[in-house]
């Protein structure tokens, strides 16, 4: 469409102006986001991230993972080493007020980076301890663990998602949604048949933000779990 | 408990019998049961398993499955070979009116055997459509498909059963449970943390059965799927 009202020439040319953020940026608040695969250095902010995960789901009795216990299983050092998006996966946000300028070398997986504009920018009081090694003023927002599951009826793989975790701080920017669909594309990229986790029924919000993502919620299932003394008892069964 | 009416002794010492069923196994009807890893040669039977599994849920519009792709995504050609109990992972179990004489030679699952007496002999229609090749007599009763979920409270691993069947002529036997305890008694040997599956909320004699066993019924969760095209979708997405 053509402006109603056509601006003057500029009476000389203005010389190239340097390289600024506002230029290659939506205007407002830029956040810098990349999702990119966890390494074992990521362990200790991810027990604290599933802490604080534990904590809104006042469910910290139920909490007994250490950074022992995530290290040994979540990164073994058995031989072969379990390949990512094979076993247990984990993608991580990160977040940073600047481009980043590393690329996580890792043969698994290209990160994806994008620029989402904020209306004001984020107060995040637990920059220090999400502050990642080595990054420049880059943050860890959150992270989703998956893995792959298999239904014998497609024949085919899919992925579970475990846990799917975004810091108080950065919540309703649409970073839940960037996690999960970094999952499901890599479903797609894999040729798997479906991607599934669970929600608690009275999670009206959560239910309909998942419905929103194009999920159907099976009303009919309900999850059996043996664990604790009742598993232990297996043990020495016959 | 002595007799009430001793027989007299024989005249003379019987002649040592040959080793027959009757002296080694309880009285009834015994059958020989086996549970062992599956290999690439079941792949035809447990298509099979799994239609039938199938028809017996009413779901055969979602039976995509072929033997190829079970195949192909069950016993990979990938290297390396993913192990049993760190990826998909098939327990068959085997049936026969006699001992078994072979022994399967897998270094990751030594196969448990046990005798079981029936009151009745079975008849299996399908005997030949389900005959172990190779086998002397041995005849393929049901499988269960599972593989390792992860808790990040428990920071460990557990097992997923993503299907449990037994052939209807075999079942109200007890093979069910035999074969859902291999598995739990295998997640206590690796260490693992949990054993999870799922059941329609309507089926109350498969809840009973499960709670029998020790597990709990989780009310409160309910599953999510993304799959089809509102999965496919998200193949291109940014």
């Amino acid at each position: 469409m053509a402006a109603a009202a056509a601006p003057p020439p500029p009476p000389t040319p203005a010389p190239e102006p340097a390289l600024t953020l506002s230029q290659n940026t939506p205007l407002g608040h830029p956040i810098f986001t990349r999702i990119r695969l966890a390494t074992p250095s990521d362990v200790p902010q991810l027990h604290k991230l599933i802490h604080q995960m534990a904590v809104f789901e006042r469910l910290t009795h139920l909490f007994s993972a250490t950074e022992s216990s995530l290290s040994s299983t979540l990164f073994p050092s058995t031989t072969p080493t379990p390949q990512p998006f094979h076993s247990f996966t984990i993608f991580i946000l990160e977040v940073s007020p600047t481009p980043f300028t590393d690329t996580p070398n890792n043969p698994f997986y290209n990160p994806t980076e994008k620029v989402v504009n904020l209306d004001l920018p984020v107060e995040d009081p637990e920059r220090e301890t999400f502050r990642v090694q080595n990054g420049n003023d880059v943050f860890i927002a959150g992270f989703v663990l998956f893995f792959p599951n298999y239904s014998t009826f497609l024949g085919k793989p899919g992925f579970y998602v475990e846990d799917l975790f975004v810091r108080e701080c950065y919540r309703r920017k649409g970073f839940g949604k960037m996690l999960l669909s970094a999952v499901a594309k890599q479903a797609v990229k894999m040729g798997y048949g479906r991607v599934e986790w669970v929600v608690l029924d009275w999670n009206i919000n959560a239910i309909k933000f998942y419905e929103e993502m194009g999920a159907k919620i099976l009303q009919e299932w309900r999850i059996c779990r043996l664990t604790g003394e009742a598993l232990e008892a297996y043990g020495g069964a016959e």
